[in-house]
């Protein structure tokens, strides 16, 4: 029985690792499976046939003799009779087999639901993509319903001229699309102390990633125009909690933009329609949704939200804050809680890295807790501060294993483990941890969320 | 009153295009409205703030000394008390202010809704993605509800070892994810003969671009062995039409997925879930779903879908057949018959531009009938056979215009008039139309779907 062997690329420093996959077949469940290689003969096809040539019909060829060796399985119940057919004005939903893959909240996380999150469910997600249905939520007081035809957006203070912008304005000016994720810093913000939620949906769900289309803030900047004094700019919604956040001009007029558009629809509800600030790499927080005002000034504001909120109480009992980018992170999707192993073979692993400071350069996973690593594949394309996929052929023997992922992104900067992050920052934080995730495979395929002592 | 330059790359040959914005202002409206350069300052500024720069609360700065020279606008009535709560377990939807953007059939155009489409809103798309739920649909036996536990990929014929596999070895298998446009060949198909629906949705809708997740069918294919004799493959779906189509088998090695993923989540029912083929850039119809067969054989099999439908009576009589990719074709998407001009002022032209060889290398547009033209500006990421964005600034004096765009492929391809591509294959064709559009912009600001004499 011929072996292929799959295309993985060795680290220079692997130095005995167990990940890398010898040789065999994907299913292996048995003997019967016979492989081939179809990779040397697509050399033998490529003189015969070309792609996008045309053949007149019925001048040639004469029906095919093809040798079946196999009858095709038996028409099932939906192949012997016409489906519903195709109504006009009705928006897709999925399939009703797939009702378990939904946003999920944690009821006991916050005292009510008008300031609450619900989680992405990353463990289904299956590109860098999130759908826009399953894209997490995060309100401080409630979704407010705004009407598009009255929302205003209002620019002032240090600026030549302020100005109220409507909806018709802003499609008006010059648009870009971009895809990059946002994440909230509290993602994983109970792993801090160890709580183990066996769940990749509650530890790492409140992130998403979509292609979002708007305005650059520097073109309706360019419209106000900005006084020399003005350097920091406080974004409010028009949520009843208005919320507000300071936030540095350079980075509104390095990338940041006024969104209208998500995933090539309008923006949706709980993420702020009909417009928010995109904050590309930053904090979820300050990409401040249902955005109705821009203020310039020439100092922070020093708001309720970075204050009170979303800094972190470090040992010294000083309270760090305007800690604004997502540093590298990474996780596995597969395996993981929700997704356990049905017996020993050989799978893919596969996760997501992401980096608030650019695009990801690599990623390397272990099985043995972080002892040896193995440079996984990334999944094209690689685009800055985007969810970028990972993946890694593996033969699981059956035993017990501890899986991890580690990025490293284009600064150089390495995901670190959450006993680094401890020794810097202590116990107390809540927001931006990065920290590598270990999980842990059990022989009977099921897979736990644990912390290496 | 200072006036700034849009970022405009004027082409070489440029001769005189009233296209370009000598500069201005983007509202334009009044005299009131003053402009500044932002960028000068940028350079100021870059030396004052560190992005990600970390400040301790309550240790250096006092309160900003903000000086408004306006106060924000009254509180809207979303902004005075609380909004829904998060709810679990909710699939989100769009804004029911959105509800217009929606899918739409053609009553008249098919005989049956079992054996129909309808089309994707391409006027309100904002980027490259297009929203699962607005992603254009085409039955022909209506549309099946495959239960994916119960659903079986066949692949027999040539092979040194049929297989059977579920939808669980699939998932199982290496993933690859990739963004890619699927157009039906019927796109513009009533064009031929110079229907003019006057509407985007009806002239373009039916092509959506999605990042498709699966397995590579070259994986698939190592698992059963492809025999030497094989050259071709019979592809078949599981709805009750058993839609079938031959493909080489080079091009199935080449870049063809099986694909479960669609935009992040699993694949949508009325595009094939639980699995579809995915034939990059080649005409949708071969992109069979619900597909449960692939059979080896060394003829094509001269199927329906590619003797009676999908061929080209071309002038002399003959039927021109597995004419499978699509060639470079753009549209502009504003203006457009639903997306009409309000006023004389500087706007931006969209649209977007596809190639089923390759990546789109550029796209003009003239707003004079195809006399002169201007380079328009693609968004990123361009990416192989895959929708483009393309935007170009231009000041509308307020007279009629006619708007087209050109696109060109990687490979030099330069997408033809429609009087050229009838020159050869005359107006008996339904389909393969990718010829340049031209909407009339009348000084009104409505725009109609106009052919030039």
């Amino acid at each position: 029985m011929a072996a292929f062997r799959l295309p993985i690329r060795r680290r220079q420093d692997d130095s005995g690792s167990n990940v890398l996959v010898p040789g065999g077949t994907w299913m292996g469940v048995d003997g019967q499976t016979p492989v081939a290689r179809t990779a040397g003969r697509r050399g033998l096809l490529r003189g015969g046939l070309r792609l996008g040539a045309s053949a007149l019909i019925g001048a040639a060829a004469p029906r095919a003799a093809n040798a079946d060796t196999a009858s095709p399985p038996a028409d099932p119940i939906w192949s012997q009779s016409l489906g519903p057919g195709v109504v006009s004005r009705v928006y897709g939903v999925p399939s009703h087999f797939e009702k378990d893959v939904i946003r999920r909240n944690v009821p006991f996380l916050t005292a009510t639901p008008e300031s609450s999150v619900s989680f992405t469910p990353l463990q289904s997600q299956t590109g860098i993509i999130t759908a826009s249905g399953l894209f997490f939520e995060r309100y401080h007081a409630g979704r407010p319903t705004v009407d598009p035809s009255q929302h205003r957006l209002m620019v002032h203070g240090m600026v030549d001229q302020p100005r109220l912008f409507t909806m018709q304005d802003l499609h008006r000016f010059p648009s870009v699309s971009r895809i990059h994720f946002i994440e909230c810093p509290a993602n994983g913000g109970m792993e801090w102390r160890a709580a183990q939620l066996n769940s990749l949906q509650f530890t790492h769900g409140m992130i998403g990633c979509a292609e979002w289309t708007g305005v650059k803030v520097s073109t309706v900047f360019n419209e106000v125009g900005i006084k020399s004094t003005g350097k920091w700019v406080l974004v409010e919604g028009a949520d009843a909690a208005h919320m507000a956040r300071s936030i540095p001009l350079e980075k509104l007029l390095d990338d940041c933009l006024l969104v209208y558009g998500q995933n090539g629809e309008a923006l949706r509800p709980e993420q702020g329609y009909p417009l928010r600030l995109l904050v590309p790499g930053w904090q979820g927080n300050v990409n401040v949704k249902w955005i109705r005002r821009l203020q310039i000034g020439d100092q922070p504001w020093f708001t309720r939200e970075e204050t009170a909120k979303y800094t972190e109480l470090m040992p010294d009992g000083k309270a760090r804050g305007f800690t604004w980018p997502i540093y590298a992170k990474s996780v596995i999707t597969f395996p993981c809680p929700e997704m356990p192993v049905h017996g020993a073979g050989i799978y893919e692993i596969r996760g997501f890295a992401w980096s608030g400071l650019g695009r990801i350069r690599q990623v390397d996973v272990s099985v043995d807790g972080g002892i040896n690593w193995s440079r996984a594949a990334l999944g094209d394309p690689v685009l800055p501060k985007a969810l970028t996929r990972f993946t890694l052929p593996w033969r699981w023997d059956g035993k017990p294993a501890l899986l991890q992922s580690r990025a490293v992104d284009e600064t150089g900067f390495v995901q670190p483990t959450i006993a680094q992050l401890r020794s810097v920052r202590g116990t107390n934080a809540i927001y931006n941890n990065n920290s590598i995730q270990t999980w842990q495979l059990k022989a009977d395929g099921s897979v736990y969320d644990v912390e290496l002592g």
